[in-house]
Parts: C-alpha cells; structure tokens; sequence
C-alpha cells in the first residue's frame, strides 16, 4: 500500500507518488478485491437478500472503503508527517524529557501483538474451514456414497462458489483467491492497527507535557514565560491533532462502525450450536479478539483525552503566588477543549463513549437476539 | 406561496400581503390538499387504521402542517429580511473579504440539486406507478379475461379510490389530484430546502467572522479596539440566528420529524419482495434520495455551528501580548454559547445530534423490523 | 387538603396545624382512597398480577403517594411561604416593574383550564362507563333473557365488584365510592397543576430580572453596584428555586413518573378497538388530555431555566466599556448554573429533558406494541 | 480477607503481607469458589448452555473476580491508607468542626443494616431452598411411592447436583458447600458494602469543607489566606479521591454491572409463578432487597458529588467586597471539576447516572419480557 512510510515514522520525510511500486501492489488488490465484492453482490442477488448472508458482503464492502480511504489519506500523508516531524522537533530536546518506555517501543508493541493474533485469527479460520471441509466430504461418502473427492480444488470451489458462477474455475485463480481473502483481512485488521498507533504517537506527546508541568510544581518560584511556553507548545499539539483528525477521521468512523457490526454479528451466534470442534475453538476465539481488538481502538484513542486532561491536576495545585493570567487561560483551555479524535467529528473517542458504545451494543444484541428466535420458530413451522 | 420574496434575498426589501397573487395560490394549494386529507382521513376510518396505512395520512398531514407555518413565517418575513439586510451590510463592506465561493453561489447550488433530484424521484415515482398500473391490468386481462381498459381514467380511480368515494368522477377533478399531488411533492422537498438555504445563509457570515480573525492573527500588534469590533459583530450574528431560530424552529421540528418517520418507514421495507423491476428502482432511489436528503439538512444546518467555534482555534493561538480582556470574554463566548438552530429549542441541530439520531432510527428499525416478521408468522396461519 | 393556603398565594402568610379542617378532610380522603386501594390488591392478587390489570392498581398507588408528599409539603410550607414572600417583596417595587400579563393571572388561567379539562375528562369517563353499562345491559336482556335490571345499584356494582367482595353493598358505600373516586382524579391532576402554578410564579421572577437588564441596555453609563444588586436578586431567586424544588422535588419525581407511565399505557391501546362511539370520544379525548397535560407540566417547568438564561444575550451585549469583574461574575454564573427544578435532583426539568422523554416514550411504546401483537398471536392459538 | 484492616479506619496504620492469617482465609476461600465454579462451567457445557442457568455461573465468576479485584486492593492498601489519615489529619482539628452525626457512625450504620439485611436474605434462601425441597420430596413420597428419605444429604445432593458430578459426595464436602456458598453471598454483598463506606468516608470530608464555607459567610471581612487555604484542602481531598478512585474504580464498575445484571434477572421473573408461599417471600425479599442495595450504592456514591458541589451555592452569596482572584478560582474548580467516584473512569457516579441506569434497566427487561413470552409460546408448541 502506498502508506507504507509509517514504518519510518521517525526518521525521514517520505515522499508519495502514484507510479511506485507500494501503489501499483494497492491497485492490483483494489481491483482482485472488486472482483470478489461484484461476485459476492450478484450471488447475493440471485439468492435473494437477508440479514444474514450480508456479513460477507458488508466485509468486503468494508475493506474497499477502508482502501479507498487509505489512498485518499496517502495523498495528504506526506505533507502531514512533515508537519508533524515538525512540531514532535520542539519535544524531542530538553526540558522535555522521554518518558520510560519510549515513542517506538510503544508503537511498536501493540502492533506486534495485533498482527500476531490477526494471524492466528486466520490461520484459524483457515484450519476450521479445511477441516470442516473434510469431515463434511468423508461424512457424505460414507453416507451418500458421493464420490467426489477430497482434493484442493473441491474445496475452494464449495467455499468460494459465488466467484466461480463467474470465472472459470482454474489453480491460479484459486491460489489468487486465497492471497486476495488473506490480504482483505489484513487491510481490515490494519485500519484497527493504524489508528491505535497515531492514537500513541499522539498521546505520548501530550504525556510528555503534563510530565514537565508535574516537575515544574516542586519548583519555588516559576517565571510566567515558563506558562507561555508550554501553553503554546500545547496549543499546537492541539492544532496537530485536527490536522490528523481531520485526514482520519473517515478511517476512524469506518473502523467504528465496522467493529460494531462485527461484534453484534459474532455475539448474536453465542447461543448457536456448531458441528465440530474446531468450529468452537474459531468462534471463540474470534469473538474475543475481535470484541478485545475492538476496546483496544476505542480505549486507545481514548487515552489521547486522558492525558490532555491530566495536567489539569497539577495546575490546580499550583499555589496562589504563582498563579497568573496566562496559568487561568492555560488551565481553562485544558478543561474546555475536548482533545480527541473524532469519528467525522460526530463523535469523540472519549472514555464515556466506550460504556455508551457498549450500551448500544447489549441492546442491539438483545433486539436481535429475539429476531434470531424468531427465525427458529419459524423454521420449526416451515419443516 | 407568499413566500417566493426568497429569491431576491440580497436585492431589494420585500412586502407582504394576504391579497397578494402567491398568496391566493397559497389559499388553492391549502384548500385542495385539505381535500384530498380529508378524503384520505374518512377511507381510513372506513377501512380502520392500521400503522401501514397511516403513511400516506401522516404525508397530507405534514405537508398541511408545513404550509400553515410557512404562512405564518411568512407573516414575520419582511421583518426578519428587513433586520437581516441591515445586519449583512457589515458583512458586505471592508475589513470583511468575500470568501472562495460567494454566498449566492452557495445557496443556488444546493437548490438546484435538490429541485432537480426531487423531480427526478416524483418522475420515477409516477413511472412506477403507472407501469405497474399497466401491468397489473394486462395481466389480469390475460388471466381473468377482465375487459377493464388500460386508460388514464382507470389509472386515477385506482390509485386515488379515495378520493372518488367522495367527489364524483371527472376530468377535471383527476387532472387537479396529480397537480395537488405534485404540489404536496414539492413542498414536502421545499421544507428542507428552505432550512438548507437559511444555513447556507447564516454559517457563510460564521466563515467571514473566522477569516477575518485568521487574518489578524499574522499581524503583530492587534489594537484592542479591532477585538471590540469582532467580537459585536459575532453578538450581532448570534442575535440575527436567534430571531431566525424563534421564526423557523417549528418548521426545523416538522423537517426533523417528518425525516425520521419517512427514513423509518422506507427503510422498514429493504427486504421486501416487490413486483417489477420500476418499483425496484423506484425504491432504490427514493430511499437513498430521502436519506441523503436527511443528512443533508442536518449536516448543513450542524455547519452554523462548527463555523462559529472554528474561530476558537485562532483566538487560542493570539500570543499573551495580545491578550486582552476582551478577547477573553470574546473566546468565553465563543465556547459556551451553542450558536446553532434548533427544533422548538428542544435540540441544536450540531454535528453531534447526527449520530444520535442514526442510532435512534436503527433502534427503531430493529424493533419494527420485528413486527414485520411477526406480521408475517401472522400472515401465514391466516392464509 | 392543608394545602388549601396556596390559593392565597401573594396575600397573606398561612399556619398548618394538623387539627385544622383540611387535615381531616385529608385524612379521610386518605383512608377511603385506601380502602379502594387495598380492595383492589386484594382482588388483584386473587385474580393474578398482569401487565393489563396493573393501571388501577399503579393510579390509585400514585394518588396515595401523592397524597403523602402534599402532606409532607404543607409541614414546610408555611415557612417555605413566609421565605417566599420575602423574597418576592424586592420584585414588587421599583426598579422591577409588572410584565404584561401580571403573576395572578399567569397563574389563574392555567389553574382554570387544567380544572376545566380535568372535569369535563371525568365526565367523559362517567359517561363512557355508564353508557356502556346501559348497551351493555340491554343487549343482554335481549339475547339472553337476563333479567337483570338496569339500576344505579347494578351499574356500581358491575364497576367496582372488587370493593364489594370486601364490604357489604349499601347506597351510602356506593356513593362514598363515586365521590372517593371523584377526588382521587383530582388529587391526580392537582399534583401536575400544583407544579405548573408553582413554576409560573418562579419563572415570572426571573422574567422581571431580564427584563431589568434589558432596559439597562440603552442606559449610556451604568454603575457597577447596580450590576451588584442585579446579581444579588438573582443568586437569591436562585437560592429560592432551591428551597422550593427541595421541598417539591419528590412531587415531581411521582408526577413525572406517573404521565410517563399512563400516557404508555394510553397509546398502547391506539389500535385497539372499543365497542361503543362514545369510548372512542372518551378514548381520545382522554389520550389527547393526557398527552397535553404532560406537554404542559414539562414545558411550563422548563420555562424558568429558559427565562434565567434570557439575561445572558442581554449580557453579551453590554459595551466592554461597561464590562467590569462583577458582570463577569454574573454572565458566569447565568452560564453555568442550571436553573432548574428538578425531579429529587435525578434530572432537571429543562426542554432538552421534553425531547428525551418523548424518544424514550416511542421506544417503550415500540416494544410494548409488540408485546400486544404476540398477546393476540396467543389469543388466537387458545381459542 | 486480608482487607480486615478496614475496620480500625481511624485507629493505626496497618500492614499487609502475603502470610497473614487473612490472606491464608482468603487463598482458602478462592480456591473453595474456583472448585464450585469449575464444576458449574463443567456441567453447564454437557446440559449446552442458555441464557437461563447463566446466573449461577456468572454469580460465581462476580465473586471470583470480587475476590482478585480485593487482593490486588489490598495490595495497595497500606500505602493508601496512610496517605488517607495524612489528608484526614487536617480536617480532625478546628477550624472543622464535627459535623452532627459523626463519621464512625455513618460508616458504621449502613454496615450493620446491610449484613443484617444480607444475613436475612441468605437465610430466606436456605430456608426456601429446604421447604421447597421437603414439600417436593413428600409430594413425591405420595404420589410416586418413592421411597427417598428427606435427608440432609439428600438435600446437598439435589441442589447442588453440579458439585458431585466431579467431587464424591461426603458430609465433609457437603458442610464445605454450604459454607463456601455462604462466604460468596458474604463477597458479593461486601462489594456493595465497601463502596458505600467508602463514599461515606470521602463525602463526610466534603461536607466539612462546606460546613466551613458556610460559617464564613456571616463574617464580615474574610482574608483571601482563609480562601487560599479552603481552596487547596478542597484540591487536596480531589487528589485524595482521585487515588481512590484509582484504586477502587474496577470493583466499582465490577459492582455496577453485578448489580444490573441481578436486578434484570429478577426482574424478568416477576410474573413467573411460583409453588410455594415461601418462594414468593424469598422472591420479593430478595428482590426488594436487591434493587434496595443497588439504589443505596449508587446514590452513597453520588453524595460525594452532591457534597462536593454543595459549596458552590455559598460561594455565590460572598458579596463583592470579598470577592477575590483566589474565590474565582476556586469557584471554578468547584464548578468544572467532576469530583466523583467512577466505573474505571468510564462514567461518573453521580445522581443524574441513576435515571439513566433506571432508564436502561426498563428498556432491557421490556425487552427481555417478550423473550420470556415467546419462550413461553415456544414451551407450547413443544409440549
């Protein structure tokens, strides 16, 4: 993807061109992706629309906003980072100091650890859909005598049908399938990953200001200057933070929305019975990391607030002697200001947000549950 | 309607009269919508009311409702214009500069796109309606032989039976149904654009407020005086949106409401089987249409609002040399006041209001969903 | 009711003695309503709690609990009253001057058509009943051969059988009954009234403020010691609200309870169908009634916050000439306090609160008109 | 539980090591709960799980977790405590003074009705649990001629089936049961418990501050020292609570959902029909006293909030002349700062929290309701 300059985030200004290599590997996946999107979509045509064969859909959907989106940001990244690299100039020197784990250890980690799971995630997926495969297809010809057998092709073509209403069936585009679906669900965990990172980038900033205002308190007699400097040093974490918003918060109400869905969708199959082991041991897992990964976003960005705000403290200990004009407006801006990414600005990514989310999502979930119910008792009249 | 003076919004200053010729078109439209509500009101009792029937009833009921607030806006009309003209002469003149776009250029885009999708969707509407008007008759001629014509008459009694229980059937009267039919059409799409228009109107002098602080904030030294100035002109705009608010929020109310009943309603019949092709498309269309159309009143009418805090950015970076108490009153007030219209005072319409009521309609949507199912299981033991 | 004294309101201060005539009306009307009270637990438990047969039950229980909370009240009355007086008595010379209509009649008129209304629903009511009864009976005597006279005896004890499988039937207890009934609705309605008349008189208060401030507004020069007495006035106002809304906030907790609930149970019954025209004229009549006083209670306690606000616009106005530390205090404190009763401090009633309430409402009612379907589904299966 | 210290509050400062007589309680009780946990999770995987005999399990898990959650407390707690007397210190020596009731007494009080309401309820389950299982067992006796005897150990075995599907049964274990069940009850109401003393403790400091304030007022000349002085107590106790809060904040939100989760549930079988009287006395206590300790916790919790503010009222009365830079910012903070327990500073225990907690207990169990009606239907069909 032509966003592949986050991995040097710190070291130099990167540059974006439509003719290099990153974009032609985004184009040629945009496209294989489109092909499995209209597949799906003229399938799902055919056999008639419902709730429940569109997670696939909305999946794919997903991952063609989340790329299109992706591009139309790379467009902007490379005046933003230099803008950012910029203003991170002024907290890479004293008095600012690093804080004990530092920028790209903190980056680094969680990103490690989302793509490890998301890996296992699929290799799971993948296990549970072979092995389904399998049991189902010996089960078949020991009951129907069915001689089909159990080869490769048999089951990409039962899993993937609706490409293949399509497309002849041949190996490569089978092979090619198979990449395609791996690096959709890479992209969609990537967009997950990517906010979480910019949230720690931008929160560590903001650490490292309430740090130098916390060193400030034990100091006798401090110089209004002092105040000035870091109000101003505020303000434009404050201006880089809408700069960045506003390139991502698209990115962000996407992710939002797509990990709600999800996470109603998985919840809702809690009470479901499975055939085999291993379809248990995918679900569950599944759910949790997706429900994890979910709250890992949310409280993420969430942390930006947090610790914008938590200089707050210290400035309402400052005595009476060192309080001036310029300590007031510093104090008032931190406490009115709502410091934090936002989902197109409808919505900021505050701690309060996550209960409400999670509030809307137990009630969904309880709507839907009866819906689900519904269905068997129906199902239970039609057989 | 009386309340066509809009167009000449910067021209000239406008009069309003009760023997004016809008006015007694006003009076027709009023009396023959009445009608056909009533019509409408008496075939429902009849046939007893039921929540799918209602929708036609609660369309004639808002566009009714529609109509006697605007004439009673319009009664305040030339007033408000009067006061606003006056309050826009500040905005015309030096040190206040025309932005990118200019304000008529704003306003008439919009409303050009929205009469002209609006006549698209009533257009597809009478295609849909007539070609399965057409159809269902030559289908049944096929099947039961019946010597029912295919003619226009046949076509208004069908679809308009409620109004032939009453009124006799004529020419005349059948070609009047379809004018007063398309007239509702329009003022229905009207109240919306009307609160787009206003918005557009109000934020662009936000926008000016804004570039003109921008401006200063280059300067070195910024008289106290010039605050003065900026700041009773943000007063001043905040006064002239209230009077408009006082004269629109009822009508602001209405088009919220309205929305959410009719977004509910079509996008209660997604998963419907529908006949012919047209009415696909039809549907397609005129939910989409109404969707966008929502959103589009909302957003525009959430941008008053984020125009008048984006000055608050600059006021934050003014250096402390600059400061002033003025400026400090001036930034307290551009904080705490929530500039924005609102429904009847019960809500400002901000961007925040957006995702709140989305969340809202898909509570509903789920829950009434339900009821369609359950319909349906109904359905099924009756038959 | 020892509550009496309020209609005597701005003319001289009240005693409450527990011996006092009130009191013992009070007292009796406690004990009746009581014993229907418990008759009809008794019945209700012996005929099995439902969802349906609750209504009574719920009424009755909040007539009783009203009735406790007036009687609580009228304990402080007097010296909230005498407090009351005392504050008035700055607003009732100069500079303060009467507003247009003044505060007798503000709060007389309300009192007038609550009680009017309230009388002609409990008309309604008596006359649904007892036409119901007569059809009722009448169409019995002719198709079974019921000889069952139709009586005034009959027609009591048809109503009100579960108080008669406690007490013996004799005219006196029949009438006592009707009467007991009688004064349980206007307990019911006087709790809304009381609270409507009680925030007129505090609303009208703070009108008299801002309408101060606003003819300060042409004054050239003001001195600040007027701004301090302005201010003064209304923290003492303020202070009052709080005594008052102390005293009542419980009463507005049960009444708000109390619509909440019976305007659901009311447009549960919508698409129910009655027998008889004259249960749809009460049916509607009621509904309608019920609805509107809601509306009313909400919307008229909601004015003293939209009246203590009023001032701020005026205060944005003022000159920076003018502009000193005390009006500062002032335009804060007008900002930040939320002037308002509020229901036992759970939620102010504010007009943000009406719009809330009524989403909450059309939820409640969405999923409980479901319930009713899956009722009648079951009716259906049974029989 | 090595949390014992709790009780000599005001007395010495305590120590906490892994090796005390408590912690070994504690180990013992854990491992005790984990056995009666594993063996539920055992056999509600072989009877396939639903939403029904969720409750013991999640009863369990509550106190598992309760139980981690109040070791990794008491962990902290020395170091707590000993920062709590210091701040405490200040506010035992005038100029506070002891307010009416004095500390020892509030906190003492609701901990001695909430053990006896919990030790009440307790005993209202094994007493419902035994006669049920007597009146079953003789009804068996006489209808079927079984010929099993009405025993103790017959008693264990049938309620707590679950158990000895894994363990062998022997008095030993049966006596261990019921004490570890007893123990769970004793957690699950000591959560609860705790906040509330907590929250007493925190809120009678508040209340102090104000107390002083208030006293101040009626002097006629008040140093700005004593200000400077009031204000940083004030900071000093919010510090205070924000390091409790640190500490506590899980149990907290722990405790909320636990108890919403219960209420719900009990709720939900209010129109369930029971066999015996005694049910229905454990039933409703157990209901009653359920939603009781629920209220009681949110609303201690909120009086810190309550009490925090309460001294806002007083600082508007100080008149002009005391009005000083350091009264502002103090009335400042006072205003903006949201000095509350929270629920892992995901929302704010305050009173406006509790309508909205009311609100959502409503929504979920109108909701649930149909489940259970359509369960119902279901059970029809079926049987």
């Amino acid at each position: 993807m032509p966003l592949t300059g986050i991995w040097q985030l710190n070291v130099r200004r990167i540059q974006f061109s439509f003719k290099s290599l990153p974009a032609v590997v985004t184009l040629v996946f945009m496209l294989s992706s489109s092909v499995l999107f209209l597949c799906m979509l003229k399938h799902l045509i055919k056999i008639s629309l419902t709730a429940k064969n569109l997670v696939g859909q909305v999946f794919f959907a997903c991952v063609q906003c989340a790329c299109i989106l992706f591009i139309d940001l790379a467009r902007h990244w490379p005046a933003l980072i230099r803008y950012w690299t910029r203003v991170e100039l002024i907290f890479n020197r004293p008095p600012y100091e690093m804080l004990k784990r530092n920028l790209t250890q903190r980056v680094r980690r969680p990103a490690i650890i989302i793509v490890g799971l998301s890996l296992i995630e699929h290799g799971l997926y993948v296990a549970s859909a072979v092995l389904s495969y399998r049991r189902r297809a010996y089960y078949c010809i020991e009951t129907h005598n069915s001689t089909s057998a159990v080869s490769f092709d048999n089951y990409i073509m039962q899993n993937y049908d609706y490409v293949f209403q399509i497309l002849p069936y041949t190996k490569t585009i089978a092979i090619f399938i198979l990449i395609a679906n791996g690096a959709c669900t890479f992209v969609w965990n990537y967009m997950d990953l990517f906010i979480m990172m910019i949230s720690k980038g931008l929160a560590y900033r903001f650490e490292q200001i309430s740090a130098r205002i916390r060193k400030l308190e034990h100091e006798e007699q401090v110089k209004e200057s002092t105040f000035i400097e870091i109000r101003e040093h505020f303000v434009r974490m404050c201006e880089l933070l809408e700069k960045v918003d506003n390139a991502l918060s698209s990115i962000i109400l996407l992710s939002c929305i797509n990990n709600l869905y999800f996470v109603c969708c998985q919840l809702l199959n809690i009470f479901n019975k499975l055939r085999w082991p291993i379809n248990y041991i995918y679900f569950w897992y599944s759910m949790l990391y997706l429900v994890g990964r979910t709250a890992c976003v949310f409280l993420t960005a969430a942390t930006i607030n947090d610790q914008s705000k938590s200089a707050l403290g210290v400035l309402r200990r400052v005595s009476s002697k060192n309080w001036c004009v310029e300590l007031k407006r510093f104090s008032e801006e931190v406490h009115m200001d709502q410091v934090a990414l936002t989902g197109m600005k409808f919505f900021r990514l505050t701690r309060s947000v996550v209960i409400s989310v999670a509030g809307t999502i137990v009630t969904y979930e309880l709507i839907l549950l009866q819906f689900n119910k519904a269905d068997k008792v129906n199902d239970c009249y039609e057989h």
